[in-house]
């Protein structure tokens, strides 16, 4: 019998609807105590940014949202809510492309995706969910608290769902990191016939994403995912490491 | 207690240096049951396709290339070995771009990633290790092999690291699969307000992959790894449904 290293990633099912002013890691640890789940250190929990906007308020009214002319203008080639796109617009950088129904945008967070982090899945008719302002800090947060509640000193990851280039599907990625660095460098590292590796960074932040969200879904009203048994780098960590420079973009 | 779902992510530590001709599912039931670890039905057995190529023969002695003129030149611009060039070339189907040390193209099995998956880590100096030729069917045969053998119904993902566009660092995703269906649809499906979802595919096979990347890593010497207690939708499955059509890709 070989010493062997498992992870074990498990859901945390239970949380209430959140609300605005909900604490995020008070409602973690209530579920987890209620299906016998107990935190421990060198856990990393893992959030969907959703349950984080509502507990920060990042939520809009389609009610109170006046459209703008250019919104107006888009809507229509759009086929999309004018409302819904001057939401779209105003928490965007930059437009990378519009089809559709799709706008897909630079968020004021860096991050490139579709109709710019904004969401309709999972909140009440009428309301649309943004990203949270700064996930990082969402995180870090989220950390501050589970040590204070618990006593326990985790990492956090907070995710959201992206579509990407070449590949089809969307897979979870990291919007927001505390307590990790999100890549693991080779860096100089050789391997076992010597070689110098090429692949120099593994986004270990978005395959936690990732693989959390084999226990999520999108419809199993699970929110958060406690990873554990990964040994990772600790550190303050941001996923703003994980936005590629537009200049270093080969791929595109 | 409620009933709580995990997922357990195992790494097959100990499979030897691979030679042409070798049985993979062979080597994993042999490395599995040394570190006493069973497999069971419905697990999914991740494998690096590194040991697959090798296995399959799939490497090149960089002896016995012949650099073309087309080689040669490119070989300059690109500050690499003409002989490497011309390997890269000749496994793709398009290039995307090319830049000093790096071509990123098309591969014969529509996979755009680094030197068009032509690989120099871990394996022995002087040789290069190409993509498996057809990795679903590669996965088909460790799947059927795992059948025979041990009497066990898995699937297999098998995976390569490829870095992307926009986000910085590399992951692991499925460049083959098989018993299982990549993209976990959400089509039609309503969320709990009664609200269509959006996000109409999931792509589980990148996600498996990538979370099997977490205790494989680079140099720690695990090319397998099963990941059990996944309720993944069984299919025979091909990666080629992971792959978009130029026509549907709106990120780029």
């Amino acid at each position: 019998m070989v010493d062997v290293s498992s992870i074990v990633i498990t859901g945390i099912r239970g949380i209430p609807e959140v609300k605005e002013g909900d604490n995020v890691a008070a409602l973690i640890l209530e579920a987890a105590s209620n299906q016998g789940f107990t935190l421990a250190n060198g856990d990393i929990v893992v959030v969907t940014s959703k349950i984080i906007s509502k507990a920060e308020g990042r939520m809009v009214n389609l009610n109170d949202v006046e459209p703008s002319p250019i919104a107006l203008r888009f809507s229509k080639s759009l086929n999309m809510d004018p409302k819904k796109v001057e939401v779209i617009l105003s928490e965007a950088r930059r437009v990378v492309r519009m089809v559709k129904g799709l706008v897909i945008a630079e968020t004021r967070q860096g991050f490139v995706c579709a109709n710019g982090g904004v969401d309709q899945s999972n909140v009440k008719p009428g309301l649309l969910a943004l990203l949270p302002k700064n996930p990082d800090r969402s995180a870090r947060r989220i950390v501050r608290d589970l040590k204070r509640k618990a006593g326990v000193d985790v990492a956090v990851v907070v995710t959201d769902t992206f579509g990407r280039p070449w590949r089809e599907g969307h897979t979870n990625v990291a919007v927001g990191v505390a307590g990790l660095i999100p890549l693991r460098s080779y860096v100089g590292l050789k391997d076992d016939f010597g070689f110098e590796l090429k692949v120099t960074n593994i986004a270990v932040a978005d395959e936690i994403a990732s693989a959390a969200e084999l226990v999520m879904g999108k419809l199993e009203r699970v929110p958060v995912a406690v990873v554990r048994g990964y040994r990772y780098e600790a550190g303050r960590g941001s996923a703003r490491r994980l936005v590629r420079k537009v200049s270093r973009d080969l791929f595109r």
